[in-house]
């Protein structure tokens, strides 16, 4: 079965406790069930992490790179300023999927701006949670996809 | 049962017919029979439109304040030119979900901005026709969401 | 008796049916015969018409260089975006006056570039419907001026 | 009866006397006897000044505080430079309505940002004179319908 | 015989009637003429219309993919403009011309721009109604390469 | 029998012989007599010259002044850096056309702008080597209709 | 005793009388009271003073490098605009403190940038009318070090 | 007694060890404990941390959501650059001031943006260490009138 | 005699006693009097003035119009920022020159933008308060030529 | 002997597992060893050091200001994006080279800022990584120069 | 006797024969008579000289560190566009004077740069030919003051 | 043996004898005995020049395209201004490394931008003379390799 990293940035442990006009009130424990339970229904191995830290997080991507074949990211904040981000993402050779869970287009103006767009095949944003579940149904999507062409 | 609008803008009926790598091989048939079924699947009556013509845009999105409780519109090139459609779909008070097939985060510069965005409650781009899937699928849920806050 | 044309742009036939906070509460039928009233009172037979279509806005214009001795124009959207009504205006000989119903002055930046602006000869913005008739007023006064003129 | 200011900016003591091809043949004399009369006539106490200097028109934007409930004012150069006077106006809890003699947005592009635009309910540039008619009608209407909504 | 399209964009049916200091006094009747002959000199089927209508320009673009083996384009104000038609444009597999009868270089800054010119493979401007005839030329002489590199 | 020159800028004195994709096959003194050919078949004697020196380019726009009443120039890399050849141009009376052998206009964003195009009635690019061509036969027309108007 | 100017500019004289929201309730008055207070406690006699006019301002800047020894000064509207001030305070040889009681940091974006603060020493925003204390407490500290540098 | 957190981040464990012409000669450890002492003398427990790591700031941040009243914060370098750190302290409902040591208006460009500043209620810049004693002072008002409010 | 205008803008009361590195040690008494002098001799009045208010030398301009036949004007901080004063010189129908003390060209980038050069026939900038001299020099030589020109 | 820190930023502990059209197959450790060897060559003892978190970089250059007489620094992506460094290297009295494995100047444009060159002694980019073995000599160059100095 | 070096730019050989309302009807030689004579009347040698070409001006200006106490420097285009000029005249210790013969500042917008004012002492623009005889007088004075200077 | 050419621009001539404190004590005599010594070292044979005209640069890179298998190059303030040089450098079709003796990357903004860069393998910058040292090396090392390339 693939396994697929599901990598959130900073303030997301904080998901359901703040701000819940914008980010709703479910926690990122919902999120994390909601997404392995749709990998499950996908056949997809779901491993689910979040860290405030931008090392924490290029290492997770160099990981992945030995131990997945997808990444589904919601970079937080690091959409908008990590270099660093984009180009370990750089050296991952499967697909990636961006999410965010605010509609970012409509924010301040710095938020429009993504370092992590360049490498994602797609990108979903405002649409709550429900944005991660369909991130990796998409992900199961490319990667069945793309064993039908290796299989050719 | 709900209607929704599905409205799609220049250039969408040559679907499937040109640049593949960029777009791939469905036609706007094939995408509009997936519509119109995910919207039953979810109690949803979907109207499916394409024009290459902006006030034909327009006219639909008036006709929709009377007929529609949700639009997903993919402006195609006005996303980045119709302020028109965008002053259209400000007198619409129901939910707006915009899609783009291609990942126009990293396509050329002036494909970054969107004036539809402001208005929209979500943005999906990059996940090919299947982001219309899950816009009608958003839609179904913010429906049902909407319909459960006015009965509390 | 002079006749001038008073052209609206796109989303004005649904004036007074949407976001009153911004465009009160006449319909564009209100602002219709107060047009005809004012130009009747002054000597000018006023032709009004409206359209979301662009194309149809230019044939209007083109017309106007036959049937018209004035345009009072009220681009809505399109003062932003065309530059295809500048280059039809562009081809008129006679006053040209602009007209907004709200402040656009105050509203998003994208609102504040006009390219009608560079031909017209005056511009009212968030007058609300009555800066229409004070257009109607100004373009008689300008046509008697130009008829003296021409007399001396 | 209500009282309304019309204040005038730097150089249009000079109305009439210079640059007529721009600013037309009227003088500021002229202006004056134009607003009264129809101030008069549409049952408000107009109170005209000119001055030159940015901290008079301050001083006279503080005193209409207490005893006008109306500024029309034509703002001249100080239009592009002063946020003083914007912060004037800021404090002025009544309708404020800004003229320009000549059309502003088709002169150099430094007198088309106007920082007095984001406080005034409507703007008229390039009317003439006859905006200053114009203006004081507008604001006529505005206090008549502030009246109705307070008696409502 | 191959077909080709000269496609004329908005405003353009007034030629030889207005501006004559910037375009002539040639029509574009004339203009349809000098293209038919020199396309017959050179062995090309002219197809040319002209319409101020976006949505019209782009169906004629979809069009002749299937019946034209190339498209020279007067794109008028939409070349300034719009993306529709550069989308459209992208989905033509042969030659692109584009062609100005004025010198857009050095008109108003916001015509230095053009959407087309990324799409074209020449671009002709300020040569008054001769550029129709030397785009044609230029047409004929790049499908008889095409040709001769299919031959080969 | 008029003159006119032909001016050429640096690095055209490797056409044919670096970047073909770029630039095609044809040397510059194919250019060269193809331009004579094309002067003699319309009454133009064409002076032809070549420099990688912007001085000498300058000493020869001056030498036109004398002796030559059309320039055709490609300044090649100058297009976007000089102004002393700009100067120089302005001290010139008679017709000026701006050639370039690619479409400089999807290239780089340096090569986008030209200060040649200031003082040049007409520019064509992306024509290969038979822009030339083309200029050399719009000249012939600019001279001849200049002789009519001064025959009338 | 050290003498030192609290300095402010336009429309500081409504303090406490409007927008309390943004500036609170406290008057000028109110604040004179406590700097001179303040001003006593740590050994420097204050003297305060307000004007509307840049001219005044300058003045008293010119007049501070006769009789003071530090200046605190809130330019309110001019911190934005007047070089004159800052050419003033440029000719000052003592410290300077910039005081603001909104925090400008959040405000319009043209409230973000202060010509004053390239020449003050310390800059404090949005402590509301507590900031003076601060900025005079400050000042007497620098002075006190100041007189310990000269004794060293 | 209120707790606030007074967060530093990096390079401040520097403090008096380096560039003294900027950041004077005081350590960090001084301005611990002034804070705590000042702390003290107003009724607040300050407790006082300092890291170069920007998720450990964030981690503070979050951990003030359960344990202060209030931050005051020095973000040196992540001023400019952290929307991770901005994204924390909007979760935090309580009062915020941001402090700098150095004038960082007056410093290079790029320290002339603060994301911090959008969320602080104060900013006090350019006022040595002494900076944090007034803005704990500050604290303490901003929390005695807090209490007032729920109070009343 | 013709009678010339010398005026000065703000600050340069001081000149001589501030910044002497800058503005050397000339006074502006010194500068007057060689300005009378070499008016003198050269048959010109000079009426010369200094103000820090901006309405003073709108004043002054206006009373040109009447009684001086040149301005030489050196606007100190107002060059950078005072449209009133561009207006005023905008009614002015003689020679206008620009005097800088310092070199202008080489301070700040907000000193490199002048919005009286718009109107001067000249500008000396960086050639100490000897440019006076020069321009009173150059202004008798631009009144000559005129006197020539309408004798002519 | 003097020390030297060999300082790389974040994912060039993938240097030859990874894009190797880019950078090479040469990994990390094969760079490590070099630098040592060319250290010991020259007389410098290296210490290398390799991180992905900001914060343990920002510790190793505090660190090299008691252990270190040079830093060369690969900062990778945290060239682009962090003050912090700079701030920290702004700390370190000795020379610091900067190096780029790549030539940044002709990758994306957010690659061409460096906030590390404004305090670097030398850049080198795109020398591969021999780039560092040249580092590590200048360094040892710029050291014997200093000592020079100091013995004089 | 002090020797300075006026040297001037392309286009100016032909001074006096192109533009007459931009340049007069003065030629260099006339110019160069006129620079000789009030040379000699202040006590200097002056060696004049033009060239088109950017190389002949810096190898005159290496020239001048050997010969020449002062340069006056009409650049002409190079003004807007040389760096290596610049960076000629940076190796030069003695005073550099910029003169115009037109208004720069109020020509095109590229021409409001100066890479020469950056390192001239002074800047004389729209003088006419009277501005290099005003260059020189300075010069004088400023090698007067030098020599008084190294005299004390 | 291969040769390489060593190409250095304008005013490189006076190096070691103007600005010491930026460009160092050595001469070019010095560094083009320095490229010829480690060229020999190396394999290589140097030659060795410089010129203030871009036109001779220009003749020796096409000079290059003949008899030399690399370009080291150092062109000084044409880095930032020369497209010609660019254009030459694109038609060689072997390594090209760029080289600044000063840190160009901390001087002026428009030293920051190299027209070079984007066709040069490796920059070089800050390392003084010895800068062209290194890059000899490297182009030994690429010439290296690229004949391994061709061997294998």
């Amino acid at each position: 079965m693939n396994t697929i990293y599901v990598i959130n940035g900073p303030n997301l442990n904080l998901l359901g406790k703040r701000q819940p006009h914008i980010y709703g009130h479910e926690t990122l424990e919902d999120v994390k069930n909601a997404c392995i339970q749709v990998g499950l229904d996908n056949g997809l191995d779901v491993t689910f992490m979040q860290s405030n830290a931008e090392a924490q997080i290029i290492d997770w991507i160099h990981d992945a790179r030995e131990n997945a074949t997808g990444i589904v990211i919601n970079p937080a904040a690091f959409t908008h300023t990590s270099v660093a981000i984009l180009d370990a993402l750089n050296t991952f050779d499967h697909p990636i999927i961006e999410v965010h869970i605010s509609n970012v287009h409509k924010r301040e103006p710095f938020r429009h701006h993504s370092y992590v767009s360049g490498v994602a095949s797609g990108v979903i944003a405002g649409f709550g949670t429900q944005g991660y579940v369909f991130a990796v149904q998409r992900m199961a999507q490319l990667l069945a996809a793309a064993a039908t062409d290796r299989a050719s």
